[in-house]
C-alpha cells in the first residue's frame, strides 16, 4: 500500500493534473474513510493523545493509541496505517516506534513520521528520527523548521514552534524525497510534495487559530496516516490538509476565540461532506512536469 | 466494601426486583456520590487521564490518577474505589496496577478492571489482565468484544473497538463472576450481568455520539469505581450506565456533532439531579430468580 | 532572571505599593507576554498535559512539553522558564526534573514547582519534592493542604484536592521563602507571599467551577512560569492569578455547567486584554513592611 503510487493507479493521465480532477480523488478518499473505517495505530506523545483520537474518530477513522513495545509487532500488521509522532518519547515508546515502523515497512502498511522538535537542541529525538528513516515513512510532516531542519539545512528553530514560513520549505524539502512518498509542510498555507506526481500541491485555508490550539499539527498527522490506509500516499496528504483547512475555515466562522473555535473545529472535522470539499476545498498546483 | 452484597442489604426483597425500586436505589447512590465525594484512585491509560479525572469531578467524584508503583500501595488503602484501565499500559503502570489490585483485594476497596483491547492481537495486557483476575475486580466493565474474548469465546475484534452486539454477550458473561461481582457490558444498550441479584439488568439510553467520543468507555469504568465506594455493585454499576446513559441522551439533544456534543455531554454529567434520574432512566430487567 | 527582585526593579517605591500600581505592572507582563511569547518548559503530569498547553498557548506563550532526561539539559538552557508539576511522575519524568530543575538554577532560568499531593501518603514524590528544593525554584505553587504540608505542618489531605483553606495558611508558607522568591497559594481566594515585597497579596475571583474542570491548578503553575520568563517573580504570580481570575469570572457569567464552563474558561484566557484586567482585577494587599 506504500508502494509508489502512479497516476494511472489513479485514473490521473498527466495532461489531467487540474484541481477539479483531484478533487473528486479527495471526495473519494473521504468517502472511502467512512465506509472502511480503518484501524490507525498512533505511537504520540501525551499533549496529542487524548486530541489525535478525537480528530480520528471525529473523520471517522478507528484509532488505537497502542505504544508499548510488546505489543507494536502483532497490532501494526492487522493496522491500516501507523502513526509515529516524536513530541513526548519515552524510552519505550522509542522502542515500539523502531519495531512498529520496521513491521509497518515489512508488511506494507502505510506510516507517517512526524519528526517534532527535530533540530540540534533536541539531539535525542533527531537520532531516533534519523534512524527511522531507514524504514521509509509513507509520508513526513511536520511544520517548515522541522522539514527544513531534517532537509539538512540547519535552522533556529524556537522549541518545537516554526519559525519559518512553509513556502520557503518546499524546495528543500525535495531531498527528503529519498526517504518517503510525500513530504507534508503544515502553516498558514501547507505545501504537499509529492514523488508519484513530481509537484507541488498548495492547500490554503483554516485558520489563524489552528496553532492556538496544542497538538493540531499532531492530530493532522494522524489523519494523514488514517488516509493513507484507504488511497495512495499524494492524495492521502491532500485529502487530510483539506480536511483540516475546511474544518478551521468553517469553525472560524462560528467562533473567533480558542476554546470554542476547538470545539467548532472538532465538530466540522465530523461534519464533512462531499459537498462541502467541493464548495471549500481551495488548491493549487504548484510544479508539475 | 466489595464483599458480595444481598438483596437485604439493598432492602430490596426478592418480589421487589422491579425497576421503580431500583431507581430508588440509584438515586440514592447518587446522592451519596454527591455528599461524600469519594477519592477514586485511576491507574489509566494516556488517553483517558485528563478525561476520565474531568467526568469524575463533574459526577461528584475526587479523581487521582496515582499509577506509579512505588505509591500504589499507600495511595490504594485511603482511597474509595480503585479503577484500572489497561489501555496503553507502560511498565511502571503495571507494576502499579498489580500492587494496587493486590492492595485493594487485601484491604477491601472495590475496584473496576476495564480490560481494554483484551485479546490475541494484545498478548501482552491480555497476560496482565488474567493475572489481575487473582485479586478478584468487584466490576469488570468493557465493551462486547473485550467481555465476550475474556470469556474465553475467541472473537476477532477490530483494535480496541467492538465488533460484537453487547446483547450476545452478557450470556458469556456469566462465567466472569467466578472473578467478579459484576460484568458490565457497554453498548448500544447497556447490560450488567448481577452475582447477587443473579439477574441482568438493561440500561437503554445514551447517543450514538458517545463511542465516537474517545475514552468515554474508559470514563465510565473510572464513574463505576466511584459509584462502588459509596453503594453496593450491583446499584454502582446500574447507577454509573444511567448516569451516562442520560448525560448521552439530554447532550444529544443540544448538539449533533461531536465537539459539542461531548461539551454538553460534561454538562449533562454534572448536571444530574434526583428529577432527572427519575424522568429520564430506561431500565429493563431481563433476568432473575 | 529569579534573583531576588527589589521594589526598586518594579520602579515601586516602598510607599507606593497599592493596588493601582501592581495593576499597572500585571498589564504591562501581560503586554510582555504577547509580545515576547516566551518558550515555556513544561514536565507535567498526564492529566495536565493537553491542558495546560492549550492554556499556555491560549494566554499567549509558547509550550514545550518535553520532559525526557536525554533532552532535559539542552532544552532548559534555551526555554524562557520552567515549570515542573509531581502530578504523575514517572521514573524518567523524575530524572528529568532533576536535570532540568539544576540547569535552571545554575542557568539563572526562573522555574516554577508545583508539589501536586505533597504528603506523608505520597512518600516518593514528597522526597523528590524536598531534593528539588535545592535547586531554589523561583515559586512554589500549590493549594492550601499542599503548601501547608511542606511548609511542615502536616495536616490530613484527601488524595490531591485541598482540605484547608487557603487564607489560613500563608503564615505557614512564610518558612518556604527560605527556598523560593514567591510561594503561591491557589483557593477560593489565591495568596500570593513574596520575598522581595515582604507582602502577601489576595487575588479574588474565579468561579466555584474551577476547581470542579480538572488540572486548572497545574495549568495556572505553567503559567505563572510563562510570567517569570517576561517579569519578576511577584508581578509573575499576580499576574497569572488575575489572568485566571479573571477568566473564571468572566467564563461563569457565560456558563454554569463544566464542559461549557471550561471552553469560555479558554476563550477568556485568550481574550484578556489591558482593558479587562483594569476593570475585574481584584486585589488586596495583607501585609507590607
Amino acid at each position: 500500500m506504500n508502494h509508489p503510487e502512479s497516476l494511472n493507479t489513479l485514473n490521473i493521465e498527466h495532461t489531467q493534473l487540474d484541481t477539479s480532477t483531484i478533487l473528486e480523488h479527495v471526495i473519494q478518499a473521504w468517502t472511502a474513510l467512512q465506509t472502511q473505517q480503518p484501524l490507525v495505530q498512533c505511537i504520540t506523545n501525551s499533549v496529542a493523545a487524548n486530541y489525535a483520537a478525537n480528530i480520528l474518530l471525529a473523520a471517522g477513522a478507528s484509532p488505537a493509541m497502542i505504544d508499548n513495545p510488546f505489543e507494536a509487532e502483532s497490532f501494526t500488521q492487522i493496522s491500516g496505517a501507523l502513526s509515529i509522532n516524536l513530541g513526548t518519547p519515552t524510552t519505550e515508546q522509542v522502542q515500539a516506534m523502531q519495531i512498529s515502523a520496521k513491521t509497518a515497512h515489512t508488511h506494507q502498511v502505510p506510516w507517517v513520521l512526524d519528526p517534532v522538535g527535530y533540530g540540534p537542541v533536541l539531539k535525542w529525538r533527531s537520532d531516533i528520527t534519523d534512524e527511522l528513516l531507514q524504514f521509509k515513512p509513507t509520508v513526513i510532516r511536520g511544520n517548515a523548521s522541522e522539514i527544513s531542519t531534517l532537509a539538512g539545512n540547519q535552522v533556529e528553530s524556537k522549541g518545537v514552534d516554526s519559525t519559518l514560513n512553509s513556502a520557503d520549505v518546499y524546495a528543500q524539502a525535495q531531498v527528503l524525497l529519498e526517504h518517503a512518498e510525500c513530504i507534508a509542510i503544515s502553516g498558514e498555507s501547507d505545501f504537499i510534495v509529492s514523488k508519484a506526481w513530481d509537484a507541488v500541491i498548495q492547500v490554503n485555508g483554516g485558520s489563524y487559530l489552528q496553532p492556538k490550539v496544542t497538538a493540531t499539527g499532531c492530530a493532522l498527522g494522524a489523519l494523514i496516516a488514517a488516509y493513507t490506509a484507504v488511497t495512495p500516499p499524494t492524495i492521502a496528504c491532500i485529502a487530510a490538509h483539506v480536511h483540516f483547512a475546511i474544518a478551521g475555515k468553517l469553525a472560524f466562522e462560528k467562533s473567533q476565540s480558542v476554546g470554542s473555535f476547538n470545539v467548532a473545529f472538532i465538530d466540522h472535522v465530523h461534519s464533512l461532506n462531499a459537498d462541502r470539499i467541493a464548495e471549500y476545498a481551495d488548491l493549487q498546483i504548484l510544479k508539475s512536469r
